[in-house]
């Protein structure tokens, strides 16, 4: 996929290219997403084009809750994206309501963190499911957030207990749009090109 | 001006032409901008034109570090933009260095305020100096910050005060660009389209 190393704007284009197959779309909340077979991302600003049923924005940026002892043991934790074994991935596209954005800083750090342990809750997932976040609300795209997941097949159960367990909590009352899609890394099999089409 | 009342995206175009006559433009540090006569706001995305010499962008956003009970105290405190009286006005673009934004958030927060006192100390000057922030760094903007301030002519020396004792601060050994601008409105006599000049 080829991520930035730094702040940048990705755009997650969705249609029937691309190197992640979707194996499951389903809308959690809110309006959904037209159905697509096939995910890409793209550095940059990317616009829809004849292939693509939709193109979503986002920006990697500074951390906005994390504490010097959360991030430095995040970074202790946390793999990188691209492991060869990850070859499941998964791209959870969030907006929160506008009344989550009305609230002060120290609100919304102690439904996040205080009360609803998001922070906590991924890094038990850690390294087996890479995470990294990406920004939309100050782009004027269609979502605040986007959540980038990758791992192995072996941590599939993990990623749904972790989803599973953030959806309950407090903070997710907030959330007014979420979709989920699930992405297989094509080709799968052994040899280049090989599709078998379902695992 | 016009100024947005949700967070949206708004353009300084500086050039010859708009509302604003700029009466004082200096580099404070980094690299400076090119000398413009003149200022106006535009919202949404706006882009360079023949009369314009530079465009910067910024989009209002959510509250980055303020509490509950600051913003309170600020939203209890603070006077709207465009009032009558405030026939001046400041621009400071401001870029923040890269080590800032690796910090963690809550080392941002104590630097900005537990030993800056940047919030108390903007709170001070109100209501005489309106202020609105402006967030370009996730847009990929020439700045991180574009603040903007409002104030009558009896208040220019408080304004100087403001932007002198932020400047002492610690949290300005991270600014690593700023430049300011001092505007007047125009007209600024009593009839309309009178245009003395300078003051």
């Amino acid at each position: 996929m080829g991520f930035p190393r730094s702040a940048a704007r990705v755009s997650f284009v969705g249609g029937d290219e691309g190197p992640w197959k979707v194996e499951r779309q389903v809308t959690i909340c809110g309006a959904p997403l037209a159905q697509v077979s096939a995910l890409r991302m793209e550095e940059g600003e990317h616009f829809l084009e004849r292939q693509a049923s939709w193109v979503l924005q986002g920006v990697r940026s500074n951390e906005r809750y994390l504490s010097r002892d959360e991030k430095a043991g995040l970074t202790r934790l946390q793999a990188g994206l691209g492991r060869p074994e990850a070859r499941w991935a998964a791209l959870i596209p969030i907006t929160k309501s506008k009344a989550w954005w009305e609230l002060a800083q120290d609100e919304r750090r102690a439904i996040m963190e205080e009360r609803s342990h998001h922070i906590a809750l991924g890094s038990k997932y850690l390294p087996a499911v890479a995470r990294r976040l990406f920004h939309g609300r100050d782009l004027g795209a269609e979502f605040d957030f986007l959540t980038w997941f990758e791992f192995a097949d072996s941590s599939r159960g993990a990623f749904e207990e972790l989803v599973g367990a953030l959806r309950e909590t407090e903070e997710w009352s907030w959330v007014e749009r979420e979709v989920e899609l699930q992405l297989r890394r094509f080709p799968w099999g052994t040899g280049a090109g090989s599709d078998s089409g379902s695992p």
